[in-house]
């Protein structure tokens, strides 16, 4: 079933950690697991890691988001016993090459949210904004 | 740190399920969660529920395929304690629209690998080439 917009929203806000999709010219989609953090305006915040041996998967997100700023975040429950447990979100995203001023606030809310960014060991933040969220769980409630 | 290629593949026929990305004219990426299943010869076999009261996301996937034939699919390991434990592995992928006679025995297969999927509850299974396999895991071993 459909999840109404505010459910999908919230459960969007509370998850863990998603997927982030970008489009690649000749590859279609990039995706690759990160974390991020939602503030109360509907923008998102995905942490850049430190450039420390850096491998080109981790820039490519950047530099496909120059080329073509559409994004998808995707979170999702999965439980291999019990299918009618399962549910996703899905919001469609608009990269700010300008950081729309939210870049800070983002990364103060990643630190809040995770302990592991709490020195902020992230290089910047990306900043996307939410233009909209569909969801679906297999059961209600 | 990167992953060998067959590490990679390895790690992609295990997982129990993994994010379909397709390519959508105009929202850029679609991404759903799927079951599937691949085979010796590199092929990835994701099926589609019967038609019930069917949502238009479910369908989506097939409209983008036959519009533009590049999928990936995504498996991840996410620990929100440990991140030393996080992998993930990428594949890229491309739709065969004639099923390259392969439809039947990967259908077979996500029957014997998934208890849900034993009576065959699904409508058809898309078959789609592996063509590159990329992976990263936070720490080795």
């Amino acid at each position: 079933m459909r999840l109404a917009e505010q459910e999908a929203r919230a459960r969007l806000a509370a998850h863990d950690h998603g997927i982030l999709c970008t489009v690649h010219a000749e590859r279609g989609v990039d995706a690759v697991p990160v974390a991020y953090v939602v503030d109360d305006d509907g923008f998102v915040g995905v942490p850049v890691d430190r450039v420390k041996p850096k491998t080109s998967t981790r820039l490519q997100r950047e530099r496909n988001l120059e080329a073509d700023p559409r994004g998808t975040l995707l979170v999702e429950h999965w439980d291999p016993h019990d299918w009618s447990r399962l549910w996703w979100v899905r919001a469609e995203l608009r990269w700010r090459r300008d950081g729309a001023g939210r870049a800070e606030a983002l990364a103060a809310g990643l630190a809040e949210r995770y302990p592991q960014y709490r020195g902020r060991p992230f290089a910047k933040v990306l900043v996307l904004r939410i233009v909209g969220v569909t969801g679906w769980a297999a059961a209600g409630g």
